[in-house]
């Protein structure tokens, strides 16, 4: 190979082509190449060249992603089909637009060790997972979305490497020892070097855009990617995909987890760093700390209804309060962000996958539980995303799991679970992240959805993404918001309005029988959903079918864990 | 003690008072207070309760400080003087108010290990140096500077503490080691704690703005105030001091030193930092390069006109360029900044004593050289920082010198000395920081500024602060600054303009005579200051004493490291 400037090696190899395979001899190591777009044999075979021109694109007439309108829908493609390959997924996206989906989130794809990961432990960025299918199964997969009329966000991981087949610091200043992560030394992101670092990054985001095709990246753990430089890279990455969505005329987007309850990350504002969204796991923690009754760990710093309210207010719980948690206070005001910068679920791979038992929200709330849960995310200003399965109550946990070799490595990662969950009281072990029983156990059974209990929940989903869509006054937007918390009784009273539309939801979190008293807005008010209602299996509605504000002031019985959402007549 | 809310402890001692002596019992261990205002015997002696009451101040009106009127005198008090305390200062006051100074700039006063110190090493942030004559020393100081109209900037190390008597650590979370700075474990201002740690140091900032009326701080290296928190530290800090000066309706400033070239750091906006000056120290870099010619270390990213045009018209010559000098690209665009929010120095105690032989620029540059740099550093639109002596030309080096106690410690901080130099080229070793002799020699001679070229110098150092102060387009202001390289002929044009008045500067870098041609502003301009005249001990101006705009376009001779003033006449 011939040096170039800054260090980056090249030749030609007359010949290669689609389908050749190769390696880089380096300093006579044989190591893939760390931007290979396909590992055909996985992480310690060689890379292959793929042939990106030869797809057949045929997207139905797809025109991107409408941030205001994402319903979206969180999927592991190892467990969410039998076959656990992104082919398989195709079959599923009728009844997902059915559902009301628009946006399809894939975890991470990219190439990791085995046959089994979350795909955090990934170690080619750039390569499709060869046990899902590699490179032509995504393209399909992401085709076939668009001509279902529904988006494909791509989880991607930007702050860390996976710890087996991670070779790619041989290559080049990767890494620095200035921070530390939980996974060890941070992606060098601001030292010598690093232009090309980000280089490598910002050109990954470019490949899924435009090779795949893919709308959005979720950009894993950000508050990981330490950077204390003036350009910081997620800065520099937004300023890149809004170049390539204006080349493009088609939005491509980034979508952020963070660990920071900071605006910044969505602020388009000069020191802000511009992407489009944040999730917000302060609406996940309250839900589930009010739905559940838990208190542990995390869960500490909520479990009042004010907790929730503030989060449905301003995206956010936590905007500089003090979290006993975290020992410290903690984020930004958030209540003049936009609420489309808002990704809120109520179940999603981290919360289900990182407890011990990887539970999901159907085996810790009663189905009362799971409908008013619903009825929260669904009626919340902000973009939903649903963790596969939930729609239905699916009731297979969602573990963690993996496929390292190496037996030191494989302990290590056991060990690390269970450290991981000493904050919690838990009175077993955890089950054991290397077996293959773990894995098939966390399979999403997809035909549960047809009937009894998980056919009412899945037509309720159904149901309210439905009205989000049709009524003004649930859509994402600019209209009013307005979260009431009544702690003594353990209620929510949820306001909205646009447009000339309104309407007002109310959500009992307690365990018996709410009585709430106040004023209606004017207007005559009709009951859109009751969860309590025979037609969900509920024990019965004890609200009103109508109400106008002209009446006395109401004074309702609210059924225990239930939400009711009231619209306006005459609209 | 007794035990109180988040793990403070207090008790009440009856009859203790100003003058008792203390310390803590930390499980046995023998400690002075942390936040001791006063250690008489050093940093391992006792602390010492003082009454902050009693003294009177007499400030003269003092009213405050004007930032864009700010011309800043950095001492370091150890060697400004011949006692090497604050006492004997003050006699320095009156020559230097005549000079046109208006703000003392104090290298740290906090106590530090031993004698001789430059002040980084401190691990007392609240007291006051007890060789420098303690707390009653700094207040008189203080005082009689406010009498003299001048403000006082105190120099605050916020992101380290000192190698010797450092045991902060055992009294709370006060370091992490999720981060690593140049002096090992970062300070922890966004763990677990930190809001206790972060309280420590803006109560420290408010102590020095109240108990001292100190006017302004400079932050040490605020680069190593690693921070990933929703609500930054400096942030928070700046938050505060801004609540206290419109309390007190009185500016109390923070004025960074960082190596980020970063405006968030004077952004007042939503994700600022909010400070109100950073240092730049482009403009020192470009200015020593091209007078020094030097292109070692961190000059190989400067040297040419355009360098110095750019830090003249924007604060920072890297804006996000690449820097070869740290491998990667730097810096975030600044042409937007108001000028008074950057101060600029042409020599200070880091550029001159993080050289191994702590040359000041007298010993690098001719007497035409230095007279260039002067122009350089007043005519520029920003706040100048002079260091003690370089208005006469002081030719005494400033060295790095300690006074620690450990062979071990003295030897660990001599090796690091001789690796920081490996960077440049040197022929001999450092000279040893712990021998007394080192800080000797870099004790300045105030008696040469009253002779010889040290008086021509100072004079012309009054000449361009009272030009400054009294020409509006000198200024710093919202005026027009136009710097234009003509790296050709190493010549920099500078043109001014505000409130109706104007003027031009020409600085000739070579090393010869040089020519250059072009079209003047429109007017008649006359000669105010060239630095090649006679009066100023040149070779001679060959320079019109005046010139109009309806001439010919002019084609003029520069004779070499030169600079000349031209100002509108009729004004």
């Amino acid at each position: 190979m011939e040096r170039g400037g800054s260090g980056y090696w090249s030749v030609f190899v007359p010949g290669a082509g689609a389908g050749s395979r190769y390696r880089f001899s380096l300093d006579g190591r044989e190591r893939a190449d760390p931007a290979s777009h396909f590992q055909p044999l996985g992480v310690d075979g060689p890379s292959e060249v793929v042939d990106h021109a030869s797809f057949h694109w045929d997207e139905g007439g797809w025109k991107g992603l409408r941030q205001t309108e994402m319903v979206v829908y969180e999927v592991h493609a190892g467990t969410f089909t039998p076959s656990g390959d992104l082919a398989s997924v195709i079959s599923r996206l009728a009844p997902l637009r059915d559902l009301g989906v628009n946006s399809l989130e894939l975890m991470p794809i990219a190439q990791f060790p085995g046959e089994r990961n979350w795909g955090y432990d990934g170690v080619f960025p750039f390569a499709v997972q060869n046990t899902y299918g590699g490179p032509l199964a995504l393209k399909m997969l992401v085709n076939e979305c668009h001509r279902h009329g529904m988006g494909v966000v791509l989880d991607v991981v930007y702050n860390h490497f996976g710890p087996e087949g991670n070779y790619i610091g041989e290559f080049g200043p990767y890494f620095t020892d200035r921070y530390r992560t939980p996974w060890g030394d941070a992606v060098n992101f601001d030292g010598r070097g690093s232009d090309h670092v980000r280089e490598f990054f910002i050109a990954n985001a470019l490949h899924w855009f435009e090779r795949y095709r893919i709308d959005a990246l979720r950009l894993d753990a950000v508050h990981a990617v330490i950077d204390m430089s003036a350009n910081p890279f997620l800065r520099a990455l937004s300023d890149r995909v809004a170049e390539y969505s204006s080349q493009k005329g088609r939005l491509f987007g980034l979508i952020a987890e963070s660990d920071l309850n900071d605006t910044r990350a969505v602020s388009k504002g000069e020191h802000g760093w511009g992407l489009d969204a944040v999730w917000s796991d302060d609406f996940h923690h309250s839900v589930h700390a009010l739905i559940t009754g838990e208190r542990g760990g995390y869960y500490a710093d909520f479990g009042e209804v004010r907790h929730l309210a503030k989060a449905v207010n301003e995206g956010f719980t936590y905007t500089g309060q003090y979290s006993s948690y975290r020992g410290r206070s903690f984020g930004s005001p958030s209540a003049r962000v936009p609420k489309d910068r808002f990704v809120v679920s109520v179940q999603n791979h981290d919360q289900v996958g990182n407890r011990m038992l990887g539970e999901r929200l159907s085996r810790l709330a009663s189905f009362e539980g799971l409908k008013l849960a619903a009825g929260l995310l669904l009626l919340s200003p902000f973009v939903p995303l649903i963790f596969m399965g939930e729609e239905y109550g699916e009731d297979a946990p969602f573990l963690y799991f993996i496929d390292h070799r190496g037996d030191e490595l494989v302990r290590a990662v056991r060990n690390g679970r269970k450290k991981e969950f000493e904050a919690f009281e838990w009175e077993t072990e955890p089950p054991d992240p290397a077996s293959p029983g773990t894995f098939l156990a966390s399979r999403v059974d997809w035909e549960k959805r047809g009937s009894g209990r998980h056919k009412t929940l899945l037509g309720l989903y159904g149901t309210l993404i439905r009205l989000r869509r049709e009524l003004p006054s649930l859509a994402i937007g600019t209209g009013r918001v307005e979260a009431t918390a009544l702690d003594e009784e353990k209620v929510m009273l949820l306001s909205r309005e646009a447009g000339g539309d309104a309407a007002f939801a109310i959500f009992n979190f307690s365990r018996g029988e709410a009585r709430i008293m106040g004023r209606l807005p004017e207007g005559k008010w009709a009951r859109a959903i009751d969860s309590s209602g025979k037609e969900w299996d509920g024990p019965g509605s004890l609200l009103p079918a109508s109400v106008e504000a002209n009446d006395q002031a109401f004074d309702m019985a609210l059924p225990p864990l239930s939400f009711a959402l009231y619209t306006k007549e005459g609209h």
